[in-house]
C-alpha cells in the first residue's frame, strides 16, 4: 500500500468521524495545486543532465502552505503528494496558521558535486518561483537537503521577486535563520514523550529508550533524553545497532559519529544485530529513520510499552488491525 | 495504447532517425513543466463542486509555449501530455517561433451553466496566472472552449498582472483578436489538401471528398473546399451522418446545421450509416472528429486515395504496421 | 443644516480660536481627495444593477487615512466628507499617526443577497484599489458592513497588490483581525464616562443610564457599564424602547436581543415610548444611534446631568446656541 | 440650463429613439468613476496656494478613456462631466476603440509663472497617476494646456510607473509626440465642412465664411478653408472683430496675430462690432469659440445658409425648439 | 597621504596580522560598486548648475550597506571610498548585520537656498534610487545634511518604489526616525571613553577633558561627559577656542552657541588660541573635528593622557611611527 | 595624451565654434552617471578572481543611451568615459533618438574559458541591472564580445525584470537580433567611402584600397568594397600585413583568414612589413584597428588620396597641428 493511499484512507477515516460533508471530504483530498518541472544542468564534466522535480501544495485555507524540499532518488509524486497532505493536518492539529506542502527532486545528493547542487537547486528554484512566497508557500529543509540548498533558494528567489528572507525557513543563523533549529524535530521528540509518560504517571528520568535511527532527528532526541536522565540503552543507524543495558554514554557516541560517519564500532556499547532493534526490550521505542517499520510480521513482537513516532509514519498501515500498543 | 505512449515511441522513432544525443532525447520527453490545480467554486444552488485542471508545458527553447485549454469530462494528464508535445513538433515544423503546451479542466461544459463556467474559468486563471504569460504560455481556445473563455481568462490575469490582451490568442475581435481566426484550422486542411493534390498533379477542383466531423474544423474545410470546386460527398457529425454523391450543396447544410444543431435530417442528402463514412467511395477522406478512428479494423477497407489528418492523431497507433494509404 | 456644513462651522471655530492662517485653514477643509465610482453588478436574478459608490480621503499629514465603509440607502457625498474630515481630527486628538478618510456605497444591504454583496464588494474594490494602500489609506467596517465585507476587500484588493492583510482593520480575526474590535468603540464609551465622572468626583458604579441605541455600539457600552456597576435604567433601538427604574439585566436583555433581533418585548423591563427615552430622568444619557437627536426642541427638556456623546454628532448643529449641559 | 443637464437630456433623448434598457440607460449616465483632489503648492513668492482638481472618466466599454485636461479658472465639476460623456459618444461615432474622460484644475493659468504651473501640474499628476494609463485612461491639451503640459505629467506619471510616453497625447514632437496634432481639429473641421457643402453640390471653393474664435481651432480652420479656396470674410476673437468681404489674407493676418496676440488691428480688414460677428451675411458660419453662443436671442437673426459647430455645443440648447438652419 | 592611501595601507596591515588570502584581501580592497551622477538643478535665479555626486558601496557581504550622504565643496571621490570602506569596518566590529557604504555631493550648501537643496537632493535621489533601499544600501545624514534632507530623499525614492521609511535613517521623528537618534555619536563617544578610562582604573567623573569641536559630536559629547561628573576644561569650535580651568559650564554654553552660532565670546570662559588647543593639558583629549589633525609636528606636545577619536581617523597616517599615546 | 583629455578638448572646440553657453558646456561634459562595479566569479578551478567592470552613461537627452560593453585587459575609465562621449555625438549627428554610453570589464577573455565568461557576464549584469533598460541605456557588443554575451546578459537582466529582448542589441538572430547587424559597420565604412568619393567625383570601383585591420570591421568592408569593384591592394592584422598591386581576391582571403586565423601566409598576395602599410601608396587608406595609428611621425608620409576613420579616433589628437589629408 503506498503512503498516499494509506494517508487518503486515514484521512477518509478521520472524516467519517468528524461527520465531513462528502464535498468538502473529495475537495480536502484533492491538492491544491501539484507542480512536475524537468531541471536540466550541465554536469561539471560538460554533459547535461536532466531532473524532475515536484512541488505539491496541498491545502491553504489556514495560511500560507509549509513543507519540505527533499532530494532523494526515489522521491515519487505519490509520496510527495502524502507527505503535503500530512503537513497540512500537522500544522492544524498544532493551531498555527500554515498549510500543508512538500517537495522533492528525485537524484541523488551523494552523486552530485557542491556545485552542481546549486545548479539543480537554482534551476529548480527558477521554474517553481512563482509558485512560492512568504504569504504563499514556504519550503523548509527535509532529507538530503540542509541550510546551503536553502541559501540557494533564496538567493535565486531574490533574484526574481526581491529580497526576501522569510520564503524559506532552516536557512543558516547568518541569512536570518532560527537559532534551536537543528535540534527542533529532536526536541519535539522529547517534549511528545515527556507528555506521554506524563499522562502515564511517569517521566523521561528513568525509563530505558530504544532509538531506531541516528541521524538529525534521532541524535538530538537521544542527546535530549539523556539530558533528562533517559537511559538510551540501544541505538542503531545504517552503519548498525549497539546497545548497553546500562545506558549509552551519549557524548561519547555523538563524538564517535562525527568521527566515524556511524554507530558502529563504538567502544562504550555491544554490536547487536540491526533487525533485533525495534523488539529489544525497553520501555519507550522511538523508530526515528523511514516509514512502515513496523508491520504485521514484527508487531506482536515488540516489547517497548510506549512507542513514540519520530519517523513520518512508521507504522505500516497494512498493520493497522494489529493491535499494536501493548 | 494511450495518447501519451504512442506520441513518445512517435518521437523516439524521428529521434533514432535524427541521430539525437539520448541525454537530449530523454530531456526533449520530459516536459518543462506540469501543472495540476484543483478548482472549487459556488454552483449556481450553493454547493459546492471540485473540478482538476491541468496545463503541461512541454518545452520553451523555441520561444513563448503555445497551446489550447480544453473543458471536457475525460480531459487526462497522459493526453494533455500527448498534446503539449505535439504541439512543440507542431510549432517547430511550422518554423514558427514558439514552443508547445497544452491544458484543460475535467469537466462537462454542457452541464455548468454560463456563470459556473465564468467562476471555473477565473478560480483556474488565479491558479495559474503565474505560469502563464506573453513571453511565458500563451493559452488558445480548444475543445469546449471558446472566445468568451479567452475573454474571461485575460480579464482575470490582468487583474494580476496589468492589462494583457496578447496573453491568450482566440480572443474575440472587440478585445483584439485576430480576423480569420475562426476559420484558420480549416484553411489549413484546404492548404494541406492542395499541397498534397499538387503534388499528385491533382487539384481540389472536381475531386470527391468525406469529411468526418463537422464541428469548426470540418464546417469550415468543407465550406472552403466547396468554394473551391471540390465535390463534398458526404460528411457526419454526432447527429448522423449523410451523402449525396452529386455534391452536397454546404452553403444550404451550414443554414441547416446553424438550425437544427446538426447534419441530420437535410434535404438535400440521403441519410447513411455513420459507421459506413470513414469506408466510403471518395478521392479524398478528411477525419475531422476524434482520434484513432482509423484503425486495424477498418484500414484495409477505407477506400479514399487520400487522407489528410485534420483531427489530431485520428490513426490509431497500434495500426501502424497495417498499410494505410492506397 | 446638512453635516459638512456643520463640521466646516465648527471647524472654522476652531481655527479662528487657533489663530491658524487662512490659507492653511481653506487647505484642510479641502479633502485630499475624493472619488464616485459606478459599481453595476448583476443581480441573482440576472439583471444588471448600478450602484454609486465613494471615498472621500480628507488629509494624510499625520499618516496613512483611516475610516470606515458605510453601505446604507443614503449614504450622501456630503455627509462622507463630513465624517472624513471628522475622523482627521479624532486620530489627531487621540495623537495616534493616522489621518482621516470615510467612504461608502448607496445600497440598502439588506435588500441584496449574500452573493450581490460580494459582487457589489468586490467591484467597488476593482474601482478603488490603486487608492488605498496600507501606507495610503486603510478602510474599517461602519454602518451595513462588517468582517466579512473586509475579508472581500482584502481578497479582491490582494488579486491587484499581492496579500496584504493590513490594507483593511476590522477583518476576521482568522484573517489577522485584533481580538477585542468587537467590543472597542463601546469600551471608548466607557473609558470616556469614567473620566468625565471622575473629574466630577463620581465612579460609574451607582450612576443611573439612559441608552438611546442598542447595535453594537450600544450594547457593548451598556454591558460594560454594567460590569462596571453602572444601573441602566432605560434603553430604545429600532424596534422600541425599555425602563426598569431598579436597573435593567442586560446580560438577560443581550440574550433577548439575540434571539428576537430588537428590545421591544424583554420581559425585565416595561415598554415605554421611543420618542421619551432621552428625556428620561437619569444620571448618564449615551445617544449611540444617528447624529442630531439633541435639538433646539428637545434640548432643554433633557434631565440627564451628563451626555456621552457614543454616535457621531448627535447634538443639532443648529442647537448651539442653547445650553446643553445642566 | 448647465452642460451636464443638457447632455443628459441629450442622451436620454438618443437613447429613447434606440430604445435603450433603462438600465443600461442609468448606468450609461453614471460615470464610470470621478476624483476630485487638492493640489497645494508654494508659489514663488513662498505662500501656499491650493487649487481642485478633477479627472471624470465616463465609460471605458469601448477601449482606454481619452479626454482633455483644462486649466480654467470656471473649471467646474458638472461641466467636465458633460464633457467626458461627450467624450464617449465622439469616439463611439468615430469607431476608435476608446472611451471618454475629461478633466482639468480650478487655476488662471495666466496668473501662474511656468515654474508655478510645473509644480501644479506635477502635484495633480501625484494625485491621479493610479488612475490613468495607457490601458485606462489617456489625457490630452485642452484649454490652457499644451503639450508642454503633457510633458510634466509623462515626466512625474513615469516615475511611479516607468518611462510610459504613451500614457498621454498632445505631447512634444520630441517626446513622441504626433507629427499634425497641431493642426488636427483645425483640419477636422475643414473635413465637416467639405462633407456638408459637397452634400449640397458646393465645395470650400468659393464660398464665404465666417469664423468666430481664432484660437488653435480657428486660425487653423481658417489657414486650411483659405489653402482650399474658401474666402474668410469675418473673424473675431477676444481682442475684437474684423471684416473684409474680399477675403482676409489668412497668412498676413496670422503674422499680425502672432505678434499682436489678437486679430484686433489688422490693417488688411476692418473693425467691427464683435457682436455682430455671428449674423453677419456668409455661406457658412463656424463658431470656434465658447459654447451656448447661438440662442434664443440670436437664432433667427443669423444668415448663413450653413453652421458648422467648431467649438463643444456651440448652441444653447434652451434654444433647441427654435428653427436654427435657415 | 590621501584618506584612501591611508585607509588601504590599515586594512593591508590587519589583513596581514590576520593571514588573509591575497585574492579575498585583493577583493575587499575593491568596492562592489563606485557611482557618480551629474546632478543638474535650476537655481533660485533661473540659471542651470550642475553638481557631482557620488555613492561609493564596499561591501555587502553582512548585510545592507549602511553610510552617510554629505554635502561639503570638497567632496572627493577617494575620501568617500575610504569612508565608505571604514564603515564595513565599523559594522563589523560592532557586530552589527550591516556592511559599509558612503556618499555626497559636491556643493556648498550655505550657498544654497533651502529650495535649492531640495531640488539637488531629489534629482541626486532620482539618479541613484535603484541602488539604495532597504536590503541594499540605506544612506544617513552626515556632514551638510540632516533629517530634512533624509525625507527629501525618502519622499522621492517612495515615487519610484512605493512607501519605504526604512530606506534613510536619521529621518525626523514624525517619519518613523529613531528617539535618542540626535545624541547617538556623542553617547557613543562617552561609552568609547567610559571603558577606556575603566581600563585604566578611572571613571569620568572627576577627569579634565579637552574636547576640539563643538557640532552635533562635540557638544553632545560635552554635555554627556559633563552629566556624568566629568570636568570640561577646554572647547574649540569654527569661531575659537575658550578654556575654564575649573571646569566650563556646558548648559550654559550650549545656550550661547545657540544664540551666537559659536563658542567665541562665552562669558564663563576665557579665550584662547585655537590652535593650542590639542596640546592644552588634560586627562583626556577629544578631537571632534576634522581628520589628520594630530601629526608629526603636534603629537609630541600633546599632554592628554588619553585620546578619544571622535573624528574619523583624527590621527595623520603619516605620523604612525611617531609614538603618539603617553 | 589620453582619450578623454582629446575628446573633451575636441568638444570644447565644437563648443565654442557653436557658441554655447559655458554652463551648458560643462553639463554636457559631466557624464550623466557613472558606475564602476566589482565582480567576483570562482574560476573552474575553484579559486576566486575579481574583475572591475565599468558603465559610464553620457547623456540621454535625446534618447535612451547605447553603447557596446568590451571586455579588454586594459579597459580604462577615462577610456570608457571619452567613448560613451563620443556615442552621443554619434547618434546625435545620425540624428537618431537615442544618448550615449559605454562600458567594458578588465579582463581578457581569452584567458577565461566559456564558463568564466558566461560567469563574470551574469554577475557583472547583477551589478548594473538596474541602471540599463529598453527606456533608459541598451548596450551592445563590442571588443571581446559578442552575441552570446548579449545572450547572457538578457537572460541575466531577464531574471530580475521579466523577459526585455530589446534590452541589448547584437544578440542572437534567435532571440531576436537584427539581419545583417554583422556586416553593419562594415557597410557603414562602405557608405562613407561612397559619399566621400562621389563628393570627388569619383566612385568606389576602380580605386585602390588598403585596409589597415581584418577584424569584424575590416573584414566586411573588404568584402563590401570589392563587390562594389573596389580593389584592395594591401591587408593587415596582428598575424602580418600582405599586398598585390593587382587587387587581391578577397573571397579567397577570408576563406584562408577562417582556416589559418590570420592574413599571414595567404598565396594570392606577398608579405609586406606591416608598420608600412599606413604609408603604402593607394586612392583609400581605411585604418579598421586601435586608436592612435596616425601621428605626427607617419603623417606626413601618408601616400593615400583619402582617409576613412573606420577605427575609434584613429588620428592621434596631438598630430592635429599636422596637415594630414592630402
Amino acid at each position: 500500500m503506498n503512503a498516499l493511499v494509506a494517508t487518503n484512507r486515514n484521512f477518509r477515516l478521520a472524516a467519517r468521524l468528524l461527520g465531513l460533508d462528502s464535498k468538502l471530504e473529495r475537495s480536502l483530498l484533492i491538492p491544491f495545486r501539484e507542480i512536475k518541472v524537468e531541471c536540466t544542468i550541465p554536469k561539471d564534466d560538460g554533459t547535461l543532465a536532466s531532473f524532475v522535480g515536484f512541488r505539491v501544495q496541498h491545502d491553504n485555507a489556514r495560511g500560507p502552505m509549509k513543507g519540505g524540499i527533499r532530494y532523494h532518488p526515489e522521491v515519487d509524486p505519490d509520496e510527495v503528494n502524502a507527505l503535503a497532505q500530512l503537513m497540512t493536518w500537522k500544522t492544524a492539529v498544532a493551531n498555527i496558521p500554515y498549510g500543508g506542502a512538500k517537495g522533492g527532486i528525485g537524484c541523488n545528493p551523494s552523486d552530485l558535486s557542491i556545485s552542481e547542487l546549486e545548479r539543480l537547486t537554482r534551476v529548480f528554484t527558477q521554474k517553481i518561483h512563482d509558485l512560492i512566497g512568504v504569504h504563499t508557500d514556504v519550503p523548509a529543509p527535509d532529507m538530503g537537503t540542509g541550510p546551503q540548498t536553502m541559501a540557494w533558494i533564496l538567493d535565486e528567489y531574490s533574484k526574481f521577486h526581491g529580497y526576501s528572507p522569510a520564503v524559506v525557513t532552516g536557512k543558516p543563523i547568518d541569512l536570518g535563520g532560527s537559532l534551536g533549529r537543528d535540534a527542533a524535530t529532536g526536541r519535539g521528540v522529547l517534549f511528545a514523550t515527556e507528555a506521554l509518560l506524563n499522562e502515564h504517571g511517569k517521566t523521561v528520568s528513568g525509563q530505558r529508550f530504544v532509538i531506531q535511527g541516528f541521524g538529525n532527528v534521532g541524535s538530538w532526541a537521544a542527546q535530549l533524553i539523556s539530558e533528562n536522565g533517559g537511559k538510551v540503552v540501544a541505538v542503531s543507524d545504517i552503519s548498525g545497532a549497539i546497545k548497553n543495558s546500562k545506558g549509552i554514554d551519549i557524548p561519547a557516541l555523538l563524538k564517535h559519529v562525527k568521527e566515524t560517519r556511524g554507530v558502529k564500532g563504538f567502544h562504550g556499547a555491544d554490536s547487536i544485530d540491526p533487525k533485533s532493534i525495534l523488539v529489544k526490550d525497553c520501555d519507550v521505542l522511538i523508530p526515528a529513520a523511514l516509514g512502515g517499520v513496523i508491520n504485521r510480521e514484527n508487531a506482536n513482537e515488540i516489547k517497548a510499552k510506549f512507542i513514540i513516532e519520530a519517523a513520518n509514519h512508521p507504522t505500516d498501515p497494512e498493520a493497522d488491525e494489529v493491535s499494536l500498543i501493548n
